[in-house]
Parts: C-alpha cells; sequence; structure tokens
C-alpha cells in the first residue's frame, strides 16, 4: 500500500487515479469527506471517470441521496471549528490546512471564546456541528455566518451543512487530481 | 474522550448508552460496521432507545437504505477472511476475534490457497469483497459459501453481504450493550 502522508503531495492524472488499486485509492482519498471513507468506496466502483468533473460529481451524487439522517451523519464526522480537536493539534492534516487558511488558527482569546459558545449553542440545537468551507471563508466571515445559521430550521441546516461538505470535498479532490486532465476511455 | 480499547470490553445498559456523549458513542461504536464511523455517526441521531433491539434495528434501516453503490461501498470497508490484513496481523481487533472464532486463524497451507484464489475470483467479479459473519460460520462453511455464492448475480450477493454485514453488526452490537436492559424513558 502506498504512504498516504508522502503520496497525498502530488496531483494525479485522471488515468493514474482510474488505475488504482482499490487500497491506494482509499489511501488518497479516504478522506476527502472527513472521516468517512465509505464514500471513498462507494466511488471507486464507477471508476473509470472521463475527467475530474465527472470523478466530483459522484461524491456529490452519494452524499446528496443520503436522507436527512445520513446527512446529519456526515456532518457530525466534521469537527468543531477551533474547537477542542483544533486546540490540542489533533486534527486530520486536511482540517489543519483548513483552518489555517481560514486564520483559524490565530483568533484573539475573545474570538475563540465568541466561536465555542456559538458551536456548542449550534450543536445543541441541531444535533450536528457547524460545517462551513473554511477555505472559502475568512474567521470574521465564519463567525457572521454561524450566527446568522443558528436562526434556521434543522431541515435548511442539514442541507446548507451537506453543501459546505460538498465544497470542502471539492476542494480536497483538487489537490490530489489535475482538474485538466482527460481520460483516454 | 473514554478509551476505547479498555472501555469496549465492559457492556453497557440501554440507559447508560442513552446518556453517552457523542465522542464516546463513536469511540464504542464507531467500528461496530466495519471502517464505518458514519453508521454509528447516523444511529447517534436516534438516541434516546428503549433497548437493544431499537438500537440495533438503526443500524439495520440506515445500511439497508443505501442504494446499491453504497452497500457495496460498505461490503469493500470489510478485510478479505484470510487475507493479507489478516496475514500481517493488522486487522481491527473485531476482525481478529471473529477470524479466530471460525478457525480463520489456524487453516493449513491448502486452505489457505484455496481461499485467496476464491476470494480474487470474487472481488473480480462484483467488485467487493466477500462478506460472511465468520462468527456464524467455522472455515469449511465458509469456503464451501464463497464457491457457491461465486455463481450468484452482482445484485444478489450486494444484498447478501449486507445481510451478513447486519448479522456482523449484531454480534459486535452485543459484545458492547447488554441486551436485555430497557432504558426508562
Amino acid at each position: 500500500m502506498i504512504n498516504r502522508m508522502t503520496e497525498e503531495k502530488r496531483k494525479r492524472n485522471i488515468s493514474e487515479v482510474n488505475s488504482l488499486a482499490y487500497d491506494d485509492f482509499i489511501a488518497i482519498f479516504g478522506n476527502v469527506v472527513e472521516h468517512c471513507a465509505l464514500c471513498a468506496a462507494v466511488v471507486w466502483g464507477d471508476r473509470p471517470f472521463r475527467n475530474y468533473g465527472e470523478m466530483q460529481s459522484k461524491f456529490n451524487e452519494f452524499i446528496e441521496q443520503l436522507p436527512l439522517s445520513g446527512k446529519s451523519g456526515v456532518l457530525r464526522l466534521y469537527p468543531d471549528l477551533a474547537g477542542k480537536l483544533a486546540q490540542s493539534n489533533s486534527l486530520t492534516s486536511e482540517s489543519t490546512r483548513e483552518h489555517a487558511s481560514a486564520g483559524l488558527d490565530k483568533m484573539t482569546e475573545e474570538e475563540r471564546e465568541k466561536m465555542s459558545k456559538l458551536n456548542t449553542k449550534y450543536r445543541e440545537k441541531f444535533g450536528f456541528p457547524f460545517v462551513i468551507c473554511a477555505r472559502e471563508n475568512k474567521k470574521e466571515a465564519i463567525l457572521f455566518g454561524l450566527e446568522r445559521r443558528l436562526n434556521n430550521s434543522v431541515e435548511v441546516e442539514a442541507n446548507t451543512g451537506t453543501n459546505e461538505v460538498k465544497k470542502i470535498c471539492n476542494l480536497r479532490l483538487k489537490d490530489l487530481v489535475d482538474e485538466h486532465s482527460v481520460a483516454k476511455l
């Protein structure tokens, strides 16, 4: 089996992706949906992919067709932003990078406290954590979004969160696969 | 967070299960479906459970409502019986125990070779590994079943494998939860 830590830094073209053995595919793509190797295990069955877009859409399709309980479950696999795991350096390598890109690793004590209170309130109301694509937002926008989204219904938030999961998945995939490559099938 | 390795040996009554924090619930039940913490993350949202049966049925329901691609994905998360992972002692603790209970850790060289060839043939035909509840079978019955099930269609095998996943899940759950306890709700 390949070593995920060293291999994940290299972008593959889609033909290389199509020729990966199952174990290697999971080692590379098993965390594009956080802690949910099932997504990659499902998408493996859809090879060969003609291009990046087709591969990405297969992840989206699987997540999208889950019932509300399944979407809520996927959201629960994500860590609280700037929460316990972040503070003890226990995030996955993907989440660690995403936190840094939003400036969540450089918050004032006041910001951290505010986020922690809002995260708790959100979890208590919805039964899953607040998920947002950190690479598309800065910490101020995240705090603002968290406060605003607290007013929504569970259904709206399960779907909004799921859309953020898809954005995160897309960016993680683009780190791993050359999005302009086309397969000769 | 509790330590899964020491805690998993103790059976909890259903009221204790109902009062577990999310992280502890996942640490304990995250592998009742092999490598698929999503199942436990989904079922966590269904608490409180009145009794063991209700909890178990929530796992079954989630697995059952997956599309064929999702069921195939779940099957792919299981290791080959007596395969590479077993031979390098890299199975999960649950799979290690299950292998031993069927006598799969004590096969002759001839039996191991036969199983390896049949496993490969099965994977090539169906795109997922042969899954069977090892605690309900001995190695001879497993070899026999593997040979017999090779004749089925993909649809039949995805569903047969899924039923085995549910049996394995049920036995793993019974190791963790007192099946006769009733919750006062």
